[in-house]
């Protein structure tokens, strides 16, 4: 019975040690880049649940920005269509943007927003289609190849984000963009949440990943960097210390920066409660990205 | 010269000739269910947009809930997974529940609501999850057969529709439900409209079909009723004018009004612009169910 | 009856025709400057009310300045009071500024108010003296004459206006004035009008005249010019092209302008729903005076 | 020097007793009808002018209901057109209401704003036909003859008024009232000011009249009835004490009372300040009628 | 470093563990009667502001009421006054009176409010004579003796309480009150802390005392009541199985929910967190006292 | 009875002569510093606070910052501790201040409040404390010499301030401070009334004194300024006009223009309704110092 009690007042004391966090972060948007094994395993896909519900509980506005790319290569085999990739991106036609559409806003956002009406959050799947959010046209790819209907952002119309926000609902975007003849185009998330961040000059933006971070050398966690500044980033893009496919996650990191977010955080999905630890903890995990002269 | 203006003058009266319509209807929420031809013809489908859009602009309120069995049943098919019925229903086993959840939600709402954007009004596409709209648990068919995920609504919590509406949003329904265990459910999209335009005390319901209105004799057009009551419209199903695949539709009608919807209207989606002509003509076309006395 | 469905099919079309120009224009400020015959014939008279009308439901602000200078010179004769004018202008001793005033307030703008009530629109006659709206000084006439209580506006307060625009009044002034001491003038309604848009920064400001627009030769209505900007209206009065009583007219259009309205329409009032038609024509009628380089 | 700082405290004392009085009748709506020899005498009118402002400035909410029955037989003099009463009241042909409105609404209404403005007041000219205020039918006189357009009032919709005094206009009220066929009513302005602050549950009904308040004996002023409820009127009427020309007076106190009026006051107009007077003296100045049982 | 993240993800479970209560009290309003030990031992006070704060950072309304007793004391025995006391009852003239407001409006409220504003809570420091909080009359004792400027409260006013409660302030309320007539009462803290909470209509009042809960055995902690209701509480007054001291305290919890207080808690606050662990905990701590039928 | 009447009407046009000034102040802050013999005597302190309520019931907004030397001086002979002071200023332990803060808030601004409350004003006493409205510092004296807790304001946090003003109460502050790390400190009421009114960016700020203006020499009071700007007050202390205990005086009104206050006054608390004279008369009483270039 005493013990009980002792354990009781250790978790109260828990409790009491994230206010100065709460504090900090009362009223800030926090847009949530959600992917990789934390979307396919059972307990970490809870975990994520969690801290979001959490975040809306102490005041936060989060914003959740999803992928699905396993998924969408899923259904596309049962439907006997290939996948195919150039340099590692999908060549998205016009069938295939359709499926991935199925898939991200028909599917998996609508199965996170039940997941976050169980614990009792009030959320709405949109994509950009809706309330035309998000803008898009053609992107072709870094050597000017077309790739078909994939997205880049050309306006992102927070209206209907800033709508749900203010009526306390969690949007949960699904990275599928229009452009105003009628086609559909398929997203990268990361850089669909990057574009979201900016446009709502998010206070944090957070990449959940399957790394532990930024690492100099990707074969070994201790080589990661805690935390970086922009300038930074480009210098070590540019000396090769960052390479491979790290590049283009920093370059959605420095985007965001660029469009008005505080700090941008790649962190390790793999890691339960990877969301909470980054607020509540002194350090915070993974690496930090900010645009601060010296960090 | 002359001639062209006296062309824009006549269309000026046309205008004009509306002004009643739009004093008595400004404010007034209408649920259309869109379905049937007018959601496969190009030029119908033209039609109910810029209608729905026309209603936005001189002030009501509408709400569109959409069906989409076809397109259900061609996913499927493309899946290789066969479509079954009983009396008409469809079995519904998980996968398919999950099937029709991405055509539905993914698909066809989405569409719907860049086609509305494409004629300047804002739209969001939602489903019974989206802010737990609609609450379902599993609805048996007539003869207490169990379908599977076929849900019935146990509630509709408007606050996400209210939200939308008073931001100057028109909701895209589709009809897909979700109970509090995480499971997904099929909902017929008739059924939903109903329910969703009494939670929201709809002044309009509006069916939009591919009969002329409520018929007496399901081949002579000309046995059209024009109105009738709900006391009328029991005594017909109980003497057998009402019968076969009209019954259904029929209780829809009945149901909305029970739940407090002022007028449902049954509507030949066949004919172009069918919800203007309703509001904007002196008697209206099609059936009108009322639950006034006498009509 | 199915003619009968086609003629209404038809008119639906119209209806769906005037969505692009109900987008564009919904929640503009549109001052209609109401005189000539369309203040005289019945029919006409009737059109304007509901092209007013009309504005008001599909959701723009109109405001409406109305003239009344026959009915003034009607009741100073009926009293043996001999108006007198000056190279056009009424000269306005203190008799005939309580007169006129008397016309205006307490006639006109009252029988507006009404008629635009009949049709369903909340309205309010207010003149200058009302909230302060518009407070006046004596204004000469260009020969540097004095012509008695003829106003110059020095000031619109627009704090009745805006009270009575965001509670969805229609504002009917009859231009009428006051300076700070007692004293009440007789104001130019095309003067009032170009004022008053101004000072609301009005989308539009429509004069309905008795010409077809301006002419570049007075006696042939095919000489209209359809369009012009500031610098051309300017040049045209200055070689001469616009002259005699146009050019108070054109001044007007140019001083609303200068006071910041985006758009000045010479309307023929003689034409049914001529505001109409402006609104709704892709060309528009008559002559729009803008203050954009080209035209 | 110091015997006009004592002077001066003097006045601050007189402004502190008003204190109470303040508190009191904070926020109430005082509706004032004002017209006889306050309306002809320039200090009385004058008096009346600051009186009002006054009540607005510490915080009640004033309206003004206006007569004007001597400036209508005047001009209709001037027009040449013979007054004709029966059994004192107005026989109004259509030409005679045309006339009475323009004096009304066009002359008196809008002298009397042009007043409240030069004290600082924001103030608007209505009548009945703005915001259709006062909607009327022909009123029979007591015998059951047709007078012609002599209204009464059969609705006040009081959203024009409600629209004002929410936004610190003082409303000044024109007797004139308006059916829903076009035809225009001369209204007794007593009657007028009664059912006005009948319909906005007004704390006060002042009637500034041209004698010391109710009498016993009309030609004793020290028979005047301090108070009374509205027992002792219907019984002072039944057995004769209040008689003649006082009887339509005491009605319209009657009827103030049973619309919702708290106390309805006859007040000698003749005096100056008679409305500060009533609101900051302690038993109040001429005749206050209640509806309480025992006054 | 492995072993400190793992550390960490306990922490966030312990977060995620408070989600349910975090849903189920937010909004709350919850009165906090803060006395005793808590007030006096430095670890325990600090516990105390952080539970606050922590209530008010995760949405939850609180409102302190404060106790002094032993302060007062001091103060009195300072200036050489001596306490008196009458079955435990401070006889209270008004130097006394005097004395105690100075040390709990002046310096115990002030003292509270400043180590909430060191956490980042807004707070304010308010007695029963600020906006008329509590307006009281002379408490006579059980036996009905005068003990002086003791007060029993006739009337809450709410308006500067739910004033600063939509404000986000955490008021600080003294236990002073003020009757009309200039006179300052000393107030039992236990019974305003009842009187505030039910007028707030609070969902929680808690009493932080120097015992384990209600017992039946004041000797004997196991004999602890976890919950009773109103019935309950009234037959263990009756049968003696409550009694001494414990009483009074009783009688306020019973008191707190006849004024509309949900539920009412007797808590241990020489125990860390203890208002923590009785919102965190599934049992609750101490005991809980409902106005519901059946515990 | 007649006499009576003019009597009335004579003190109705006293309330006629106000308008002009309570147009003038509508709205307007009003900081009152109220200390001196106007805090001892009875009929002052009567006089006072019917000023500051007559200022709230005409529509300004009326903040009192109030002293309590002698009070403080008092309880602290009576606690034996004597009072020390150098050149003035009194030497501040932490007992002292915290003595101090007890007499002001505890004491002095509840008894205000309830002073205002009773002639029906809406109150709420308040220190630096509450809502951390006055951060400080020490304050070291003219010569550097440390004084113990006396402060000087580093910032002033008006959001408790707003929202009390916002909400109809009138302030009273206690010239009480606080640093971030739980010291009080007695703050010079003359210089925390400068410091709230310029934060407030308040009309005017009063300060009610023992002199009757700012005397050019202190023995003759006919030597008195009517009004100053701040380069004459600076070229009267630098040139030796004023001198002495006039310089501070002059010194926080000029510390309250350069915060922004419009005009300061030092007021002759001795009379009868100072405030009142100062708003109501044409040239104001006491001394003016304003901003202006030459007054």
């Amino acid at each position: 019975m005493k013990h009980q009690m002792e354990t009781e007042i250790l978790k109260a004391e828990v409790l009491i040690e994230a206010i100065p966090y709460i504090r900090r972060f009362a009223g800030s948007i926090v847009v949530v880049k959600y992917g990789g094994s934390a979307m396919v395993d059972e307990n970490l896909k809870k975990s994520v649940i969690q801290d979001i519900a959490m975040l809306k509980y102490i005041g936060l506005k989060p914003v959740v920005v999803h992928g699905g790319g396993k998924e969408i290569t899923s259904l596309l085999d049962r439907l006997g269509k290939k996948s195919e990739f150039l340099d590692g991106l999908r060549v998205t036609d016009e069938e295939t943007a359709q499926v991935a559409e199925m898939v991200l806003s028909g599917s998996i956002a609508k199965a996170l927003v039940d997941e976050l009406e169980g614990v009792g959050i009030k959320a709405v799947g949109i994509s950009g289609k809706d309330g035309r959010t998000m803008l898009c046209s053609k992107k072709l790819d870094e050597k000017g190849r077309d790739l078909g209907f994939v997205g880049q952002i050309d306006k992102v119309d927070t209206s209907l984000l800033d709508t749900l926000l203010a009526n306390n609902f969690v949007p949960v975007v699904s990275p599928v963009g229009v452009d105003g003849m009628g086609n559909t185009y398929n997203i990268n998330a990361d850089y669909a949440a990057s574009a979201v961040a900016g446009a709502l000059s998010a206070q944090k933006l957070m990449f959940l990943t399957d790394v532990e971070g930024i690492l100099k050398d990707k074969d070994d966690p201790a080589s990661i960097l805690r935390s970086l500044n922009k300038g930074q980033a480009l210098a070590y893009i540019a000396d090769g210390t960052i390479k491979g496919g790290m590049i283009p996650k920093v370059q959605c990191c420095i985007d965001g920066l660029e469009k008005g977010v505080e700090s941008v955080h790649v962190l390790d999905g793999r890691v339960s409660h990877a969301i909470l630890l980054e607020i509540f903890t002194t350090k915070g995990i993974g690496t930090m990205v900010t645009d601060k002269e010296s960090v």
